[in-house]
């Protein structure tokens, strides 16, 4: 029996510790978070949890093998390099850090110590976007196209951070997730329409090395949500909107062909075909508590998470990249490599 | 009784034909394209109307008091160019012409001789886009944030023009009618999927001068239709969607509000407001019907068309500047003042 | 080459007039209607047609073999059987005549004369529900359990009949298309709110021998318009919705299974499963232009209409069916067995 | 405070006991169930409550000063009677009773030891269904057409009751809360698809004294879940969809005119007129808690619930005769008038 202690009960955290609770193999030992009034809560509803206004006292705890962080962005990085350097596993929620200079510092020391650090990126654990993942990778889609991702609403404008490192993160996993490609330039453009703040609305494109081409855009600022994804391949498309209760993947059996003109050797003839669509019933388990299940999983038998800390780290160059080009209003800005996995 | 005659009866021609016959005051004296059945077609039905293959020819009829010409891209200045030298007015499909340089000759053209240029945004005739443009320049909206629009579906690849050229251009020749500011700086992108061929997916991003942003989706690669535009101001926001039967607009009374944080002075409170809905009937008068009348009282009284010339220089302009910022990857082209009508 | 003459010229009639006009084998030679400016609205687009107030001289003249009759329901009778007794063949629009004692007038008549009678049940030449037909007949629904359709919209108040006759036979007639059987009761409510008018709501319950019940639900006074008719059966369910634009027929891999209880074998287990959408690509040809190119067909070579008389006949004794059950709220009808074709 | 014990913990049970539990001025003190993982799983989350299998213990409990029962129908009188006889407040789960008879004990009951006795309606504690209520009854619809609400998806099938008792209860309750009037007969129809069960889909037509007819089509064996409920007016129509995340209610500013026909004074003109619509915000709190507190107010209070047992009885009159006409195919059944309030 795994012992798991959660620092943060805010929006997120009390979500985490009802999924650990319900989860064979491990329990909630200790909760930890600045305002008296969560602890208490946590402590009616779950009166074997030890709480605690003190991280560092909940990570020193015995009992605690593991911890998830779920905590602002800007104490990410200090909370879980505490918790590595105390031996214990790590979950932390996304974004990983704060920049991709502490993701490494954090790979590093859990490498070192052989220590789990698994980074909270839910979507990956969707039943959509596991279909998603495994009709592109299987190759159902064709060579792929374009991947154009909408994710706007009317929400809450985030203090420390521009819309990107809030909304663009969840895009960007699932993107990783699903293509078997790394971008090799972003060109990113925004707005922010309060003095003082960082960008409510950005617009990402990603450049890959074939014709492949992704766009997202994200908005705190939207009358409706909109929660929509297209990927085009040579074969086939899909429409992944998450709103819908019941068919949230359509795979379009619909496309272009390319033949030579017989008129014009020379010139090529595109056509359009539109044929049948398909939705695929989806796995409909909570994200979140497979999320918990694997990481359980992946500390019980020092295995590698799907989103490990490279996976994280991953994240942040690209959301590095994209501020830095929307701060020059779509100046074309070059992704390095992935940092290989230690 | 004005005699019309019409260049060009492709998709678009017959269109335009039906509703000059069903226009008081005006008539089709005369048709012209180079597909004999297209003009058999024409004389089938509408058996008082004089069709040639020689555009020239019906240029020179002195019966043909205007022309209006729905022809290639590639050919509208020099038709539109020879009609104006015969002293007809004209009437030309969107875009304008095959470039800026070309636009402005037409415009001295027009002006030399007191002869009406007016460009078929057609759009700009709807009943959804004049409720729209009533509700922002009213300043039913407030000040305005952003301008977001998605045109994207499964459509034929153009031979000549990137998709900015053959979409985009219905998005700018709203939102240049709609909007009260003129853009200052294009940032594009996009992608090829059919070697020697132009873009077929694009992303614009237009700055104005004060913290409105522009942004504009367009593809003919997509499995599925869009036609969405969000349009966001201090006080409320408009969805306007083209394909909803019956409620193509919506008002939201919803956005946010930024007052100082009573806790520290220096820090501002940003809250969002969601409120009711609202969806205005609108004139469902054919846009094409309203266009021609338009056009044709234009010819009467001497008047300047709402989408004259200056108004189809002005949209060349925002496409010539945007296909060099995708050129390059996103780089920022600046915009010129829009040349002003003479 | 089949001379057709078309009698009625309202909203319907042009655009029978246009598809005959674009049918290979087939050419309008004369249209007929009280109202002059509809004749000559007619002469003006199809100056080699005939036109005549006087539907009796059209039906004389010798070069027409065949009438279209769609005028209003009350003088169906009278007009078929006039060209029936001219030897003229005879496509009469949706319902076929008043009653069915008329109905079975035509048929006869019809019959002695080896001319052809068909009646236009449009919907059964669309390309979703010949999908649909085929499916169901194919066996891939399995056993049937229930049939439900809605139609309903704010619309025309017609002055002499109910909105049975007006919206319920396209629905009948389509059910007929598609069920493989045929029902043995009606029991009809419904409400007028008009005084001295037919009724504008009318909902029909039809039980078939087996445990399959259908539901028709019309009205000329709801605020949207719905169009949609589930389909249920052992094995899969259809959901065609005629106002989605591209995806009019869902099937859903969805239904109950029934099993012994182990913990009681008196007892049943009822469970349901869910699984895969399916949204077949549908012939998008104008079911009109197929419709009348089947009435063309039948002809010439003498054939019998997918929606012969006898089709005609059956919807009507349904009709007159529910109308009865609708009058004295709700009472069970029963329906005679379907006069057998001759 | 007031001490409440709930009895059954199925599906319904664990949110009532969260309700409570967030309810200022009462507290959950006993909870029971049949089933020792259920009274577990509370006794975990809430270790201040004592747990019992044997409801009539909880009746008993002296710190029970109300009761609140979540089990199956066939369980709801006795439970209630029980508790209304060692003088405690009952809050029963819809329906009321098994029969109209067991209602009317209750009322007596109740009134009797001026206990209060309610019934879990909970749709009317929506803020959508209070919007309606207040639009119908306020006259902004005018005088009222009809109700029409449809209420299907793939569901459970109850073993003890038919579809009526558990679906058509929640839209009787609904339109005996909206509407000002009852109704005077019904005529139902039905079947059932499982040899030996209770008919799982029905369809309802009631009729009012004037020209208002309402019907109520529901079923468990739909593919798709759909409820849609339209009320149309001489004024304004109501589409109220539950499923749409946030315009729950559009409001029609849409309907007919009738006017004496100038050409014919015997005639009337009906027109039809469709204006803007209109989306309500709504109070977006959840209805079980709204309910709760008006319980808890209640008791409090002495005061007369607005789901009370009167209501309760209504609902029952309603589904007691639509079951009857089922039976008999649609006989109609006269509704007497409701049994007044004590």
């Amino acid at each position: 029996m795994i012992g798991i202690g959660v620092i943060g009960l805010g929006y997120w955290g009390p979500n985490i510790v009802r999924n650990i609770a319900d989860c064979d193999g491990a329990q909630v030992v200790a909760a930890s978070d600045l305002r008296s009034d969560r602890l208490a809560a946590i402590a009616a509803r779950y009166p074997g949890v030890r709480t605690t206004a003190d991280a560092a006292n909940l990570i020193r705890d015995p009992r605690v093998d593991a911890v998830v962080i779920a905590t602002p962005v800007s104490t990410h990085f200090e909370l879980a390099m505490a918790a590595l350097e105390a031996g214990k596993h790590v979950l932390v929620e996304k974004p990983l850090a704060s920049s991709c200079e502490q993701g490494r510092r954090l790979i590093d020391a859990a490498a070192t110590r052989r220590l789990v650090l698994m980074v909270g990126h839910t979507f990956v654990y969707t039943g959509a976007v596991r279909k998603i993942a495994a009709l592109v990778r299987g190759g159902e889609l064709g060579d792929l196209y374009y991947y154009d991702s909408v994710r706007v609403n009317l929400g809450v404008f985030q203090r420390d951070v521009n819309v990107i490192w809030d909304l663009a993160v969840h895009d960007l996993s699932i993107m990783d997730h699903v293509l078997p490609m790394w971008p090799s330039a972003v060109s990113a453009t925004g707005m922010t329409h309060v003095a003082g703040r960082h960008e409510n609305i950005a617009y990402l494109t990603l450049f890959f090395e074939n014709r492949l081409i992704a766009h997202i855009h994200v908005s705190w600022l939207a009358p409706v949500k909109v929660r929509r994804t297209l990927i085009g391949g040579t074969r086939r498309m899909i429409v992944y909107d998450d709103l819908e209760p019941s068919e949230k993947i359509r795979v379009y059996d619909s496309g272009i062909t390319v033949d030579s003109d017989p008129a014009n050797v020379y010139e090529l003839l595109v056509r359009y075909r539109a044929g049948d669509m398909w939705a695929p019933r989806l796995d409909a388990t909570e994200a979140l508590a497979t999320e918990i299940a694997h990481f359980v999983d992946c500390v019980e038998h020092g295995a590698r998470p799907i989103t490990d800390g490279a996976n994280g780290l991953r994240i942040l160059q690209l959301v590095e990249a994209a501020s830095e080009s929307m701060a020059s209003r779509g100046r074309l800005v070059e992704v390095a490599a992935p940092i290989a996995a230690i």
